[in-house]
């Protein structure tokens, strides 16, 4: 924490701050400048709060954050890469794995038929919606439990391990009784109740990135899970808002180099929710491999027209097919293949 | 619902869109164009997702929504303005109430101390974080139901009915044994299990604009509580995301003027969060005061040097009296004065 | 400037960053921290690239400016705030002026007549585009030099001074030989030929802020005019882009508060394009006087469905009459009243 | 365009606004609803003035443009992609070009090197900054006329066609006797007097996107180079502002995709402006091409420590060939191939 004086603050002000400073058990070193003085805070900070209150002191200018507000999540406190094994699959390893499904449980052939569609496609997890957060009141909002019956039979009958969402800290025992791994949704990012919660399960948890959150508050949300003993977060960039409305959000591919510099954990990339129109999934899908996404989630529906939600960013299975090869392609060009699939339950009829 | 086809499209593909309109109830009415055809859509459109689904659909270049997306908290369902009736204090009828008090509660004496000095300089209600939510897992977070307590004893003290935020749906019974109004935060608007659960309370719900939420998002969550049979909802801006950085968020004022053309819900404004400095509180109060805010939330502290959250913003308890002499002036001046105080109880000491 | 190292950088890194600071003449002070160092640049630093030069060394994780990147517009520079003489009118001495006339100047008798009206209902300036910038190249451009001599009957016909826009660094010496104040639009704040071009005119310059500029791009935009030799540099909040659509862009009154800290040059509020509705110009303009705004802009025509441009925001004469009054009362109750009119014409008829 | 009136809208008011509409030439239609009457208007709409002025009559909600308001730019005028051809170049083939050079252009010498070495890599167009628009007045701003001079050396050199930018219309003449594309800024998207004047230039124009500007803003800046008669424009996504402070900017490359659908112009990509950090150039050039761009822009420096400007975006030459080499198996595996190079110049020393 770096503390700058305004201009002419007076001696009596930098004591002031010094003296402060030593009440939270930090010592503070005088940086003389041209303009102002500077000082230099050495110590252990454990409460984010002691930043805003030197803020208010009397002389003080600016203070400056030089310690990234995250530990557990960030690179400096573990240098490998993080590799969460689902079930067999491997995620953060150097290749990429493909979550698809649709994006609402509707029924349990629907489910059964599109997981088998999606394994013969090449797709390591399978995903489905049971609990669906909707911003319309009225809006379909998901099967619940009985959808989570559904996804579990189509993991029966595909052999692939299942992501799916929960959005209440209540419902997280429910839900880890069905899924491989939870997912917490944008909208959820900060439900710090539900982060707590996910924090004590034993199943990986995958976070997306919230519409308007920074980087810094996405890794700080994966730590409020991380400091409660869960270590296998997964991040996952879905877009954030912007002030373009040609698309829904503006996928920020960006973040996930970045991510991958200050964190040790895995991100996935989710193009569909991204972009809200399913003919840029397929590029969008390409440029996650090219950038290095461990992972991809993708909406595939038998029958995007009819689907229960988000059909127009839903691919067919035709479509979804086309885009597994077209990523072979680019993760062999690229150096970062796509991941093994697991060993596939043995398909009777 | 309209149906905006593309440049080109043929016959077939109208009449698909024409008889997918069928299955969904709604009539649908061609307009010729110059340079392509648009189909209205009348009947009753239960469910949004149909407008996805048309979307979708071969030869269809857009589909536009002509009707709001919400019904029980717009103006086209309720023409008055909506008034509610917290112990005495109205919200809504053409007066502006003070919400004043500490970010965090700290501990009973502080929380009546407080309370006793803004009930003196003429705040009409009550306010203290027991439940803070707070992006670094690290901060502090909140007393609990110790908070609560404190809260209740500080009404108490003064007779000013209290508000104080609830984060999820499994505290709601716990808050609303203690709180006057249910405050839902900014993380929190689209929570939708909590807005559920809120929406079955019998208290008032004060609904924060989500910091990435246009208008249209803030209403729809809104509905939720609605929906549920609550009809005593007050929305508060707080202000949004942007790319500017001096301040904290951008309170969008304008946001209020637009929220009372919509709707018939009163809207509060809470300068502080929106900006982010103390010095800015009073500029932007008075402000809000002038667009005809129906309400006013201000942090108030009596040493905010050693608030435990949020002290940069925070209002000394003289900076707060001479806050709410402007605001009678400007309350005055703009033919929309503060609201009378409820009955105070009688100081003993 | 602050050069803070990464976490395990070597004794050999520390020792090239302090070389480096050597070249470009600063001293390097260490300030040696738990977990990282920090190396204080003590000296003049001339050029801003340097900055960027050191964030690229070895071992340096990030740069950090402390002193602001504007000098001549910084209130570390000037103390006292900048007062502008625009023929009689005080800009910038705690009086609010008010700057009123049709987006465009469509004929000479329209011109007069909405100018007679604006100066009876009390404004001090009179505003009026001759060449308007517009997104379509299909829309109307303006009339040019006609229009600026429309604009100089009208000031011939009501004692009022004139404020129009420059487009380009050509145009300057033409636009200045008929107006009293230049106005810079939002699309070209950082058209950096013509912030010189003006910077080297003997009139006062309105600089509008770029719908996406940062307050510190702001006074960086208008130090370029004032490096050039011109001090009358008044600043304009127009409202920046959002992701909000409700309105057409955010007006961020904050600004205003935040500029007045940061900078002594006089800064004034446009809500109507800040916001793009007419019914919005009443209640931000009010609290654009609330917050303590030097100016006000306004748009008025007397037939605004007939506009050649932006009917949609401007108010009628009796809108605007009726503005003024409130106006009066507002600047009142917080002690920053209208600032008094020149002296105006006789009037003939 | 379609007119939306308000529910309860009164006959009076629809046979205004139908009145209206015949005065503009235009035929109105009545769509009943069962909440609203919708009026589509059919004829050609010249003025797109037109719309702000129904929005303003009385019972009127709302005005939906359904046409685009751009023509010339758009795939509804022009089906086929725009092939530019530059000294034997293609751009919009299906093949990527590669514009590679310095930021700035520092001297003759190592202009000419950097040529060479980049040429040597495979780029097909050489890039070098004579006129540098900067944030700051204080900052090096470029070497003009001299530095075109280096520029045109290089490619005397090389044999590789240049691009250079030019920031000002009375510049044009100039800039086009040395230059084989003119770029248009990112600042200088909506100088409209510079769109104007290289719409009259017999050179190829790159125009950038506004850091704030919309896919629908951007066409029709294009537009106004295109109906000055000049066809040979590029789009250049160069990342927007967002709320994200880890990057620069937002790179939108999402954006790419959908300006092909949109429009039949080449589309460019600029990871290193889009991100500000040169260890990101290299991930998002290779999703520039994933996502199928026409051109990539990189800043390549021999010593980027001691770079004049935007050093830290910049590649050494060691890192641009493994860039290149790495688009070559990426541009394979998407079947969008980099461009073949033009005749290179001999040689000689």
């Amino acid at each position: 924490m770096l503390i700058v004086m305004r201009m002419g603050a007076t001696d009596e002000e930098v004591r002031g701050v010094l003296a402060r400073l030593k009440e939270f058990n930090l010592e503070g070193h005088l940086s003389p400048g041209k303009e102002r003085v500077v000082i230099g805070a050495v110590g252990v900070i454990g409460d984010p709060d002691i930043r805003a209150q030197m803020g208010r002191m009397s002389g003080v200018d600016e203070v400056i954050a030089i310690s990234r507000p995250y530990k557990l999540t960030g690179r400096e406190f573990q240098k490998e890469d993080t590799v969460i094994d689902v079930g067999g699959v491997k995620i953060g390893d150097g290749t990429m794995v493909v979550m698809a499904g649709p994006c609402s449980i509707e029924n349990e052939e629907h489910m059964v038929t599109t997981a088998r569609a999606v394994a013969a496609s090449g797709a390591q997890i399978l995903r489905g919606g049971a609990f669906k957060p909707r911003t319309s009141p009225y809006a379909f909002r998901g099967l619940g439990e009985e959808g989570l019956q559904h996804l579990a039979a189509a993991r029966e009958a595909t052999g692939l391990p299942v992501i799916t969402e929960v959005m209440e800290a209540r419902d997280v025992e429910l839900v880890a009784r069905y899924a491989d791994i939870l997912q917490i949704g944008t909208r959820n990012m900060q439900n710090f109740m539900l982060l707590d919660e996910v924090g004590l399960a034993r199943k990986p948890v995958m976070l997306k990135r919230g519409l308007s959150a920074t980087i810094d508050e996405w890794l700080l949300a994966a730590e409020y899970i991380m400091a409660k003993g869960n270590r296998d977060v997964i991040l996952c960039e879905r877009g954030i808002r912007t002030f373009e409305t040609a698309t829904r959000n503006t996928l920020d591919l960006s973040a996930i180099p970045v991510v991958k510099r200050l964190s040790h954990l895995p991100i996935v990339s989710d193009p569909a929710h991204g972009t809200g129109h399913w003919y840029l999934v397929d590029p969008m899908a390409r440029a996650s491999m090219a950038v290095g996404a461990d992972g991809l989630m993708v909406e595939v529906h038998p029958n995007p027209d009819h689907a229960l939600s988000d059909g127009p960013q839903s691919l067919t299975l035709e479509n979804f097919d086309s885009l597994m090869r077209s990523l072979e392609r680019v993760g062999e060009a690229v150096g970062h293949p796509l991941a093994p699939q697991p060993q596939l339950a043995a398909v009777a009829d």
